[in-house]
């Protein structure tokens, strides 16, 4: 593998018609647009929360946080599929991860203001099924733990 | 208690410096401000999501329902506080909770159009605690379900 592609965003690889989610689609203009890169055997993706993604206050809202996570899992899970393949991010076809179930558990208030860190561990690659733990990490601290469960979606898959 | 109370939703009575929520804070003008209210021994919140809330194409992002339900978590946890309390919620002391624990099982895809109907049954109540169970509803059809541990903050509680 192309260890310059192992450095790449999977999201920037999404085909187009599936990159337009609101937390991770580079092609959705009014959203988060996260990115997920492998760091050793972790994936990471970092964000800045808006001054108005607040809960309480100080705090960066827990919504936001479970959203984080969910992308974030459903884009490790992404990295992990092409790396059990060995196949670059950018070969077809292309995998895709919907989550199916999120657990999210908020250890501490997230400080709102500082750079936000996510960090994913990959702990079962089976079939079309990937779950990951995601840590969500402020100043350091880890102040919210989730596990994902993600599964590919078919190729071609539509609404329509 | 004031049946005219029970109508009205728990977050318009939220304390000005806890009203800023990016999900339900009525003070939020970038945010969601959902509203939970009672519906018999149930509560409830609907919300039009944006055309722009999308996962895959034709369908709604994820973490916005990993979001409202964690809100309408919250919302029925506070609403349920009072009823315990045999208060009306523009009593004081203020009750407001925050979200200990989130988890969602999506069950189905939930389509983008919609208005979604989210359906809260009050399963403990427990000193600080309140557990909720929220469905998620979509053309009637139950697309997500989620369970909300929720904890009441202390009067006061600031980041600063």
């Amino acid at each position: 593998m192309d260890q310059n592609k192992r450095l790449q965003a999977v999201q920037d690889y999404y085909p187009d018609d599936v990159a337009h989610c609101y937390g991770c689609g580079r092609l959705n203009k009014h959203g988060h647009q996260i990115k997920s890169y492998w760091d050793g055997d972790e994936t990471v993706s970092k964000f800045i929360p808006k001054e108005y993604h607040t809960a309480i206050p100080g705090f960066v809202y827990g919504g936001l946080i479970a959203s984080l996570i969910d992308c974030h899992g459903t884009g490790s899970a992404a990295l992990a599929a092409y790396r059990n393949e060995n196949r670059a991010i950018d070969t077809l076809p292309a995998l895709r991860f919907v989550t199916a179930s999120l657990q999210v558990d908020y250890l501490k208030p997230t400080p709102l203001g500082p750079e936000i860190e996510l960090r994913g561990k990959i702990i079962e690659v089976k079939g079309k099924k990937v779950i990951t733990e995601i840590s969500r990490i402020a100043d350091g601290v880890i102040t919210a733990k989730g596990k994902v469960i993600a599964v590919q979606i078919p190729e071609n898959f539509s609404a329509k």
